[in-house]
């Protein structure tokens, strides 16, 4: 296919960005829609980055003391009862399974849409003593929730993701442990994925079913709609109650543990697409790049330019990802095809490069050109790609920063969006759930989360003017 | 719990093979049984195994061109129709989802049991021309064969694996792709996991359903018993027509590709405890083994050697898996402990130790010990790990060729495995299925495979004497 035709067939990010970006993630292959209604094929290009994803996060998991197991990905309808707000909040979005081969089952089983009651179930059975405890587990799995309307990555039927549980003796000890798991997703979608995110705890009417509190990591995509890129969760000992899970203390008598989960998925590709992406295509952050670099040989039938592109293949594969693309399409075309793709870095080396011993850099984010020595690549490519993240770093947070508007009334609120476009809304609230529900019903952005760092806007809620409890951040939500 | 304890409730592998199996998975922590009838929580150290097999197949595959992909796990009943041979195979052990919700389906799906009708819907979708092959594509997953008895690793409702699924331009390609990946499993068999295999095809009669050709590798386990540790499919253009995919070849005529697929799973788990395990518990290969070195401090209260054990476990571990157990439990407790879990090398330092500039290496296979200078312990722990995965090797393939009976007539077959037990008979076949079943029916074991390495026992069929085509191996399969 012709890749002009391609780029151009990318729908302007302006014009329409839902479909800028249905366009982005068929076009750079990273998805193909299935027969399977809501659910994806992930293409190697796509699957890449969600194994840098896995590989980055997974380490950071370990460091910190987790191991990775893996529970069945069904749940018996008996199982999935027992924690009446649980169910009551998944039991809607499930698929069950009614039949093995021709038998119709004595019980029906659902596929996970999360995986509390497993690991409650295991916790009972494996838990005996204050010995046994901490235990902290993550698994790498899919899940099941059976959406009505779905996106490529932003929602979809099934999806892969990581599910961290994790059980202790003390309610400090698991409030530590959320907390710590927030913060790390924080450092990683900061320093992996170039992507600014505002830590903050759900309100009351937003948390996970099942959970006394929730805290999550909200980024602000290019549009001004607010994505939840992950989440934490306390569950106190609610579950522990619910299933029975008990130790023994060292005074000897039996108590119930205290418990978390947090989760991230494959959203996070979307996060990523919507927060760096232009109308060129993607725009990757070089930690999660499945290429990090691409050489373009120019004018490749000239005697000694392939074998120089293969020669520095060979030496920058030591310390990035790297290919050449040798193929017979022109060097026009490999441009446009690597800038939709979002690789980082293209180096181009053609007949005169090599006599000067040099080649040319160009940065994918902003187009920016230099002329490198080839003697100095393993100093200039490290740095350009570090350059490159904390260029899109600082473009995403000049957007934020943009599209935030601090506001104490729900009349500056409807003006703000109206003239600026959608955004982060700030604004105080009394900490009362009817004020929450009106200014979603007047304004159209909803309670995203109550950020860890306050500030006081005002004394006043927004809504109602009463004494205000807290400053909450609101947006339109994914 | 008491840990002597612990392994005195191993039973004996001559007492009662199958729960000396059980007790391992379960003492060592491998798995626990969960509430999903047939399906098991994988421990974090049953895991790690599985991480450690996953990351050096990975790059096997990898290295050979493969790239990974993530397919639905669902199947709308019409595609799983669509080959005849394969519907007729599968659908009697699929899990059928009926309901999304509350809402009933208007098409039930399955849960895959196998991804062939989801990968060839995909190819019909993403190639079209020559310049679109081959594909190499591999996935990690989870899939559900609702089966009727199971037992963990071995025969589960829910396994991962990964299945390899890849496409070409010419039968001659795929023929090739389906034997090198034979190639690489046996390869990967022997040497990680240190259990030797025979290579080979499989009979019409237990091909998989729909392939070609179907060829498997076949390991011997302790009891006698065989075990498919691995499969590779040729499918011809078979599905390619059934599912209407074409290309367009360089004469620019529209022509179908060429398929396989081939795939491992946690099944390997349960043939490395089959193969290296004894009445002490699991003997963990060092390639896969979660922990290749545990340090036991000996006298530990003693000034300086738990200073000295966290010194060796941080110069370790820039080159082995390496833990320290400084618990309060005794020394013998711990040889116990990680004799079960089979961890193939223990580090002892005492005091007396410390003072002579050395430690104790004990092999955990074979109980011998040595004393070596702490000085050397960097060229002398691979060595001995080296040592430990030959030795145990050595002692499988020992044990398959004292296990392994050529025979030339059913009455010998019947003779051998009543005098000597369970083990390979390798006999000469006429290529009548109606003598295959004849074999099984009359002396328990079934064809295994068409070994690649033939040789001619004999002139005529064991079981009809008409003259024979090829030496099958034959054996008891778990």
């Amino acid at each position: 296919m012709d890749n002009k035709k391609k780029v151009e067939q990318i729908t302007s990010m302006e014009v329409d960005f839902a479909q800028w970006y249905t366009d982005v993630v068929k076009k750079a292959e990273l998805i193909e829609y299935t027969s399977v209604k809501g659910c994806m094929a992930i293409r190697p290009y796509g699957y890449a980055i969600w194994e840098n994803i896995q590989h980055i996060l997974d380490g950071m998991f370990k460091a910190t003391g987790h191991e990775n197991v893996c529970m069945p990905m069904f749940i018996p309808e008996s199982l999935l009862n027992k924690e009446k707000e649980h169910v009551a909040g998944f039991a809607p979005e499930v698929a069950w399974i009614t039949h093995g081969g021709s038998q119709k089952l004595e019980e029906r089983l659902c596929v996970r849409p999360t995986s509390e009651t497993l690991f409650c179930e295991h916790y009972a059975n494996i838990i005996q003593s204050w010995r046994d405890l901490p235990k902290l587990y993550n698994q790498w799995v899919n899940v099941v929730r059976w959406e009505k309307t779905t996106r490529p990555f932003l929602r979809s039927r099934e999806f892969l993701w990581q599910e961290g549980h994790t059980i202790h003796a003390t309610a400090q000890e698991a409030i530590a442990e959320t907390e710590r798991m927030l913060n790390i997703y924080a450092d990683f979608c900061e320093n992996t994925l170039a992507m600014p995110v505002i830590k903050g705890r759900k309100t009351e009417s937003d948390k996970f079913a099942g959970a006394e509190a929730t805290y999550a990591i909200e980024a602000l995509m290019h549009d001004g709609k607010a994505l939840q890129a992950g989440t934490s969760h306390y569950f106190g000992d609610g579950f522990a109650k619910a299933f029975d899970i008990t130790y023994s203390n060292k005074e000897n008598q039996l108590v119930h543990p205290f418990q978390t989960s947090w989760g991230v998925t494959t959203r996070l590709i979307g996060a990523i697409i919507m927060t760096h992406g232009d109308d060129s295509g993607l725009v990757l952050p070089p930690k999660v790049a499945p290429i990090q670099v691409i050489i373009v040989p120019i004018a490749q039938h000239k005697a000694g330019v392939l074998e120089k592109a293969a020669e520095l293949k060979e030496k920058l594969s030591s310390y990035c990802r790297v290919k050449v693309d040798d193929s017979d399409n022109s060097p026009g075309w490999k441009f446009a095809e690597y800038e939709m793709k979002g690789v980082p870095l293209r180096l181009e080396v053609g007949p005169r490069d090599i006599e000067n011993n040099q080649c040319v850099l160009v940065t994918r984010h902003n187009g920016e050109k230099s002329v490198v020595s080839l003697d100095e690549l393993e100093s200039a490519i490290p740095a350009k790609l570090q350059e490159v993240h904390d260029g899109i770093f600082a473009r995403a947070l000049e957007n934020r920063k943009k599209r935030t508007y601090d506001c104490t009334s729900v009349q500056q609120i409807i003006d703000e969006l109206a003239t600026k476009g959608d955004g982060f809304v700030r604004a105080m609230w009394c900490g009362d759930e009817a004020c929450e529900d009106k200014v979603k019903e007047m304004t159209g952005v909803g309670s995203r989360c109550i950020p860890f760092e306050q500030e006081n806007l005002s004394d006043t809620c927004v809504c109602c003017g009463k004494p205000a409890k807290t400053m909450v951040c609101w947006g339109k939500a994914y």
